[in-house]
């Protein structure tokens, strides 16, 4: 018996999607950029798939640009658009509560000289956009926002904020946890760039995409050959990418029964797992958020420890952003939301997906309280 | 029938590569930062295929960084050693047959004030030990060159190089035509950062790697988690890395094999194309070449027609660089070793696998004369 609760990490690919990559895998190998049949096979089937992750969020199949990793999206997006637009200025907004891969992308711009505005969210995690309305110079050249945290979960209001930056800067939302999981229009967002990553959507890892709106000013990240329109180089993932093109078709038919079907489940836990614990706290908006999120966090024990513990039940969450829990640093985004350094040790981060159901959450909510009074029991935190 | 003379733009996927891909593409899934077992799992599956990509080449597993593809690897090594070692001084040595992905960002650093020598070869495509050692000045710090070009495939003196190089700078070596397809040891060969791809030794697209030596200085190319010791950024490409570590295992018990059956092949096409087609020339180094690699190019007519008219017999030849073809360039390799800009639109690059056999040869043999006859009859450049 095992749960997995983890799904803002990665999402198990769907077996539609392996059946969809396999014949690829054995059979599409040409180089799409040369002249013969082999070739225009994998041209085909990239284009394919392109216009498969266009359809998902409303844009036309050239805006969408490979990439091999939300990660790489990120980087690319904001390095390229500032240098882009550099003779404009050299000041960008974020916020405060950004993954580390928007995050190290600024810091290393702030140190060849730009200025990085870092908007703060209110309890909620929530950028206002008034804050980006009044954080806008002559100088911005690039907002970059999430559009949801992994770590709280709460949707940003990403079409008021694309409002009051439009035709003054570039607007590139980090999509990475809502593209497939809830719906995401670029159109209707108005945003000009913005990350998406298959494998948050049953897609496979090592895959990604970066949209760019016609028209948007960028430089290339990865250089080399003239694959993508000379915008990413470098040989294409062709089984991934033709992966990422049948995850996005199913997402888009079937993002919102996934959402009908988590909602109910993720609300359990957010009012029962208070219920049934002392001084444990709700984190990110008790409505804007992911159907599948739920996190929090428990005074007085370490996340780590309830993980393990959890783990050896066969209960798989996380304890922060996937890609620092490694690091064992207090992430910055829960501190961002006024939870004392102290206390953010303790959150928990639980991701649903569209295969659990009501008995998984039973089964959490019978394990958990347990290992969180015999860790309460262990600290020399706990009164 | 088809015929598949492309295999330096990019290899099928070996069957038995599949094979081990297709279980963890359908069941390897957790994060590997996080602390739980379905992230053990996958971590235990990227860290076998770190040991079995380190034995290819004699590394260490730790010294292996899994990239997703080539020109991310030689992206990554050329900027992050160049900017690693920037307070020692900003002189890099490269040669005048560079992939693309290396020459760009040559040309990206030489924007920011970098100095970079770019040696020439011989008629041969080969660099000499010599120039490298008179071109090192107090301010280099990087040395980058191809171990084999694929428009050329003539294997250069790395060793030799090496020991020129060793004390006075950091020696990359962009081995993506050679790794697994004939032996490469970095210890043998004396280098400190070698580029390698699984594409082109019968494994998927979508991944590669950057050895780096043990204490050798890196910046990371790719900002954001602490994937790979903090040195490159982004969620794994599970699966990819896999397939990967199962073709390096193959290749290393294989190649040698291979090797010993395409060599025969490509000498028949070295020796008997001359002889069926007038003003035909070979290019790259008559004995120190890849075994699969037969080169030249035709007098009077176009890479790209030729490419095209074989296509319709079923035949896959590459013109040039897989990845500046669609670029319409005369192909700067070429031109290096003297070919007129002219004649490099005649180039021709038939690249063989391990699945081609004589008859394959004997059936290119009996095709391409008509073909080029033909081209010729329509050319206003033939006499």
């Amino acid at each position: 018996m095992s749960l997995y609760f983890d799904h803002m990490a990665n999402t198990p690919v769907d077996s539609r999607v392996v059946e969809a990559m396999l014949p690829h895998l054995r059979e599409t190998f040409g180089n799409p950029l040369n002249l013969h049949d082999f070739g225009a096979k994998t041209a085909a089937a990239i284009e394919e798939a392109r216009q498969k992750v266009g359809d998902l969020i409303g844009a036309k199949a050239p805006e969408i640009i490979f990439t091999s990793c939300g990660t790489e999206s990120n980087n690319f997006a904001i390095k390229g658009i500032a240098k882009a637009n550099e003779k404009k200025g050299k000041h960008i907004i974020s916020s405060s509560i950004e993954h580390f891969s928007v995050l190290y992308s600024l810091k290393e711009l702030e140190k060849e000289g730009y200025k990085v505005t870092y908007l703060p969210v209110d309890k909620f995690g929530v950028v206002s956009p008034e804050s980006v309305a009044a954080a806008l110079t002559p100088e911005t050249t690039l907002v970059t926002l999430t559009h949801a945290s992994n770590e709280i979960g709460t949707i940003e209001p990403v079409r008021e904020i694309a409002e009051k930056v439009k035709g003054k800067a570039v607007f590139h939302v980090d999509a990475v946890q809502t593209a497939g999981t809830i719906p995401v229009n670029v159109a209707e967002l108005g945003v000009d760039a913005l990350t998406l990553s298959a494998n948050l959507f049953y897609g496979p890892t090592g895959v990604a995409a970066l949209y760019l709106k016609k028209g948007t000013r960028i430089l290339p990240f990865l250089l080399g050959g003239t694959q993508e329109e000379g915008k990413r180089a470098g040989t294409h993932n062709i089984t991934g990418i033709v992966g990422m093109g049948k995850a996005a078709e199913l997402a888009k038919l079937e993002m919102e029964a996934n959402a009908k079907k988590m909602i109910p489940l993720r609300d359990k836990l957010l009012k029962s797992i208070p219920e049934m614990i002392n001084d444990y706290f709700v984190t990110g908006h008790p409505t804007q958020r992911l159907p599948g999120h739920a996190s929090g966090y428990v005074k007085y024990i370490e996340g780590e420890s309830m993980s393990m513990f959890l783990n050896m039940e066969g209960i798989a969450i996380s304890t922060g952003s996937a890609c620092v829990s490694k690091a064992l640093k207090a992430s910055h985004v829960v501190v961002a939301i006024g939870v004392s350094p102290e206390d953010v040790h303790g959150s928990v981060v639980l991701s649903l997906g569209k295969d659990n159901a009501m008995a998984d959450i039973d089964l959490f909510l019978e394990k958990f309280p347990p290992i969180v009074e015999r860790l309460r029991q262990m600290s020399p935190l706990h009164k």
